[in-house]
């Protein structure tokens, strides 16, 4: 079998124009960057208001291991088999960040015969959204610095400013540092820091804004620090959110691209699963709703992380209904969650793959929660032995749902029709109930205590007066209405890493609460949260080069 | 008379596929961003090797002053007449820095009726190059701090890391600061500091290497630092050059655009004109070489620092020969450097503006001596009166040379072809005898004495034994052949700002030299010298912001 790489090399990439035809797009408002990728133009999209929607599929997982899951390789390889069964399909993905590509290997935009294109540039500059999200977010921290440097109007206290500085690189150096050092002229000294891009509130906030007016609002919404009577300070405050919306301005166009077999894609945002959603842009999602019959979407970590904020926080903001849900899993994971360890992954364990299936189990329950139904998806792996296949098909069927054999990797679209059947199936069936979690009247303690308890299945939650207080404080103030946004591990339902399966009784503490007032949620942090990583003893970036025939090489 | 904003507006653009046709350049080796911008690709300009070179004017000017000279809005008159003289000409500007837009108001893409559109996107984020550079740049940063927290292999001497970061923002408090703090799992702590990107070696390099292999060989000979025995270590020591490259690759293509007058403009690169060159990349420029039978480009800041810089440094090293040069001065300009304040400049002062001629007659001896037959433009501003006029032109014509009025402000190219012609007729006439001021085989010290006192007419060049040694041990390592990049005010001809005219007699004190051994040149740096900017007690970035109909308001 060839590489990704090779396989993507391989592809025969249409004019982007030719997609966007498909959508009904016209090529004027296709903004094109390079022969494959284009924007699509504001204009367009408020033209499409009164179209009805499409369907919505969401694509979840099991809880992550180290054997890998595949869900982006299942959302491209169930667009693709829909498009083949005769949809009018669409795929939504997150973009990737340009910092972990030179840390760790490995590029994200699916794999094998479920890819999208062009994955080097996916993976490089792409159309400049996370630069352009990176000097917005550097504006208001430049505009900070330099209120307080002139004469304070606003009376901040520069011990209290909570907004930090974001790269897009993985670079520890920079977690934690003192700035304004050397002299009067160049500022109050004062401890700081940087974050990876996708961290930042303004990339949340990009993907959960509905058009340019809803973005600025948001922007000028974010709280930059504090006065010394611990009285917020808005961005709007000083005067940023307007030129922050003009660096921000073409980076809310959602990209279009295409899927190796040609269908159309769309990515377009790409915030962190853990302090953030993790879900890619609700413009992105909406239009594609408007120009697709199925549109099928994924959100980051398992479903306990990343469904859950996608039904409470995505699809709760946006008024956006999912039809059908579909959780991958593959038998090696299943295994990992059993308990059998990295290297005995080749052989054969019908045992571990029941136990693991605990994990599965747990993730469908929970999807059921919100109304939504799903079926499962294994994404196929060469050595998979028929024995622990039906294993896992019993066990689902037992759970009253059923498990299909996708094998889309290997072969696109003709491997992941029974797949796509099942999904119109469910899609039309009419039985999606969707409904969020909790109300959002609800108390911010028991938004938390919900889904610790119905998704996490925790027995107690852990908060310290300081963090009740703050919540309280957060009430008082007007934000008690705000969807709750989880920050801990996702390897498993409990906070510790390392518990796999389908763990109760534990507890949940909580070590620290932060608000995204433009972003819209709560941050509720259980556990250590890096948002700036650091590279590895041998970054991939050492392999990365171009060869004798400018191709990109290592980078995936 | 419409402000430059409306003016742009009204613009009928071309789509850029058309004005590559001009070019003869295909349609498929154009990588569009949008309608109205194009990379060229790299194998396009490899086919162009055998043909023959179009005329090459250097548009220069006197010294800076608050008052204004339009060195770019001449350059863009410039080749839109040479264009209605029935030539087919191009022009090839640097590209502007995001930083400054959100400082001080204005943009960097011309004036009035001679401008290069889209005006909006080439002072935002354009094609991307600069953020491009931005990444690459601090990859190696970061790649640097996770070599030493490692294991440290280089014996990289914390203490004498010299490569810093670089943001296109102006941020005065990240000047100087302190990375690594927290923790073991954040490094070493150790002092850093941020540049602005156009002060980045990278930007340098990109500008003057001569495809993909050069720009990766000069990445390797940056110099990030030294181990503690004081030799040098290179980027290549930590295998960063590949992926820097990487991330250059699409950065390294020149940008096509257009003028109003819907002529062809190269808009590529930008390095600062202190402690670099300060001119559009090689590559946009001898690409247009190939392509148009007249190329007109400008250098950074007045003639004492820009064209020498640029006669040094980039024709130098890129074997271009200049053809003809054009020298531009306002009357109002000419007038400060008479002495008259910015106040009064409205007030007709014949006596004054001879007195400034001095500046004009120092710069147009300046450029005779690299050969180059030069031709004065004044670009004509409202309220000159023609007694000052005259003044102007019969002073030129004592020197040898021939003032122009030239009126491309307010009436585009009809306003400049008696400018167009007398190019023409220079670059024509074969008196071009071009040769740089100094051979490489001049020792460091005297190149720099030569420039001191050819061009800035120093008595006596000040350097302590500090410096001295320095230039003699980069001799000793093999340095010695590369040519001295000058930082010093760009305001006067010494280096005291305020010393308008054409003073004599003063020294020049040397308070550090730099060596960009990865650019090719040795930074001469006499005076203070401003590598990341701050931002205004009021930054424009408090007035620009998106209008009703989702134009940009403020930014110019």
């Amino acid at each position: 079998m060839a590489s990704d790489i090779e396989i993507a090399r391989a592809a025969k990439l249409k004019p982007i124009q030719e997609i966007g035809e498909r959508l009904d797009i016209p090529s004027d408002h296709l903004l094109p960057f390079g022969h494959d990728k284009a924007k699509i133009s504001e204009e367009f999209i408020k033209s499409l208001a009164e179209k009805e929607d499409g369907k919505l599929i969401l694509v979840t997982a099991i809880s992550p291991t180290p054997a890998g899951e595949g869900k982006t390789t299942t959302t491209v390889g169930l667009g693709d088999a829909l498009n083949a069964i005769g949809k009018n399909a669409a795929v939504c993905l997150r973009e990737a960040s340009l910092g972990p590509c030179f840390g760790m290997k490995g590029g994200a935009a699916g794999g094998g015969h479920a890819q999208v294109v062009p994955m080097e540039s996916m993976n490089l500059h792409f159309t400049g959204d996370f630069h352009a999200i990176t000097s917005a977010h550097n504006l208001l921290s430049a505009m900070i610095d330099n209120h307080i440097y002139w004469d304070n109007a606003q009376e901040i206290d520069s011990r209290r400013v909570t907004w930090r500085r974001v790269l897009d690189m993985n670079d520890r150096s920079l977690r934690t540092i003192t700035t304004s050092l050397g002299g009067v002229v160049n500022g109050f000294p004062r401890e700081a820091g940087f974050d990876i891009t996708v961290a930042s509130e303004v990339m949340a906030i990009l993907c959960l804004a509905d058009d340019l007016e809803d973005l600025q609002k948001r922007l000028g919404d974010i709280i930059i620090g504090y006065r010394r009577d611990r009285s917020p300070v808005y961005c709007r405050d000083i005067g940023a959110d307007g030129a922050m919306t003009v660096l921000l301005q073409q980076a809310m166009q959602p990209n279009l691209v295409q899927t190796l077999e040609n269908n159309p894609a769309f990515v377009h945002g790409g915030p962190f699963a853990n302090i953030a959603h993790g879900c890619n842009s609700v413009v992105a999602t909406k239009t594609a709703l408007k120009l697709a019959d199925y549109v099928v979407t994924e959100a980051g970590f398992g479903a306990d992380l990343g469904a859950e904020k996608f039904f409470d926080i995505k699809c709760r903001k946006a008024g956006l209904k999912p039809d059908a849900a579909v959780i991958v899993a593959t038998i090696r994971a299943l295994k990992m969650n059993g308990g059998v360890a990295k290297g005995d992954l080749g052989i054969e364990n019908v045992n571990a793959v029941e136990k693991g299936c605990s994990n599965l189990g747990r993730h469908i329950e929970n999807v059921r929660q919100f109304g939504v139904p799903a079926v499962v998806a294994i994404n196929h792996i060469i050595g998979d032995s028929d024995a622990e296949i039906q294993a896992i098909k019993d066990y689902v069927e037992e759970k009253g749902a059923q498990a299909i054999i996708s094998k889309h990797w290997a072969n696109g679209s003709a491997g992941a029709t029974e797949l796509a059947e099942k999904v119109v199936e469910l899609a039309e069936s009419g039985t999606s109930q969707f409904a969020p979690l909790y109300q959002d009247e609800l108390p911010l303690m028991e938004k938390i205590s919900t889904i610790a308890k119905r998704i996490y299945r925790a027995e107690e939650v852990l908060a310290d007066k300081k963090v009740r207080n703050q919540l309280k404080q957060w009430e008082d103030q007007g934000f008690g209405k705000l969807p709750v946004c989880m920050a801990k591990t996702q390897y498993s339902f409990s906070t510790d890493p390392d518990l796999r399966g389908a763990p109760t009784g534990h507890s949940m503490p909580i070590r620290e609460v932060r608000l995204s007032a433009g972003a819209g949620f709560i941050v509720v942090i259980c556990g250590e949260i890096m948002t700036m990583p650091g590279l590895p003893r041998k970054p991939a970036a050492e392999s990365i080069h171009l060869n004798a025939k400018g191709e990109i090489e290592g980078l995936f």
